[in-house]
């Protein structure tokens, strides 16, 4: 049974991982008969929004505590993960991927990436081991391999930073996958296109299956 | 197009509405043609669980807040709720059903029901319009109504707080929905049984599907 470690940054679309997205992953990866583990690098959130009114609250809380509730308890600080256990890496996307794993919400193309996610990347990378990256996601990827192809949809301004990464950007649909064979990256634009949770289901569905197939 | 209102009691299974249960009753919903609106009472979490370690932690949450992380900020408060514009009202489950809705977990057959929720209830019960619950949800619905059919799975221990409470219990796999005609309340176990997401998001189709069947 292949493996997939998906990779979480808290728990809600806007200081976290977005919730749809990464449960329609899991469901994904085990509908279509592989397996996953959940990992989050153990790490303060950048903020705390209070999902209701888009406010910031006057709270802390922690990437992987948080992002325990997305695995219903069952995940692994980032620090445990091994490159040689998972047959690929996956990262659902919310801000908390922009906020929390990197930092482009706030600098742009300059971003700077937390070093375990960055480790794990690589090691990915090296292994030849297909990463697949949803909605805002790509932009970690961009910034980490600097020269690949991936897709967050059609939002321009989150294109041009990709591109001022030294990556390309590919316009597509919320159900296309773009794949990038020369570093085996998929990507696909889930709720940066999908307009309801069935489109984003679709979206996980061909994704988690284009990764599949590389994997024989 | 038939419309859901979808109850939400917090964000995470062990102070909140189960995360997996919530979304894939959304995906169902949408899936089988219909539409939702997601609501929650405007209230305290009874507590707050560390999901990684399971201990209480001193914070303070509010259920309508953290539940607008699984609507995606697309929630209204529960006294907003007007059961002339719904088809059918459901309920997800996770333990905060049972501490923040009502107070089975700590008060057994004697717990207490929030009015805004027994409120709800009791008007689509006399509008004579569908209800579901899943999981632990049921044993709200069984403290509301008394005489009702409802199901569990095969927890026992739940099955016999949920008979104290003058319904039956009614034995069940996670791919069954147990109707109760007289009170048009329909039961399914999700993760009472389920032993994976996959199994979840089957039990979550043959609900919704069995509700709308009856709504015409």
């Amino acid at each position: 049974m292949k493996n997939f470690a998906v990779i979480l940054a808290g728990c809600g679309i806007y200081d976290g991982t977005e919730i749809h997205e990464a449960t329609l992953t899991l469901l994904a990866i085990k509908k279509l008969g592989a397996g996953y583990q959940c990992f989050a690098p153990d790490i303060s959130q950048h903020h705390v929004i209070n999902h209701l009114t888009g406010d910031e609250m006057n709270e802390k809380r922690n990437v992987l505590v948080e992002a325990a509730r997305i695995a219903r308890g069952d995940i692994k600080p980032l620090s445990d993960f091994n490159p040689k256990n998972f047959d690929a890496l996956i990262f659902p996307g919310g801000f908390g991927v922009a906020k929390n794993l990197c930092t482009v919400v706030f600098d742009g193309f300059n971003a700077s990436v937390n070093k375990e996610i960055e480790k794990a990347v690589k090691e990915m990378l090296k292994l030849k081991k297909p990463i697949g990256a949803m909605c805002i996601a790509p932009v970690l990827i961009a910034k980490i391999i600097g020269d690949v192809n991936v897709t967050v949809g059609k939002d321009e301004a989150t294109a041009e930073t990709i591109e001022k990464m030294g990556a390309t950007h590919i316009t597509a649909n919320y159900d296309d996958v773009v794949i990038d064979d020369k570093h085996n990256v998929f990507t696909t634009p889930y709720y940066m296109e999908a307009t309801d949770i069935v489109q984003v289901y679709e979206g996980a569905h061909n994704i988690v299956e284009a990764m599949l197939k590389v994997m024989g």
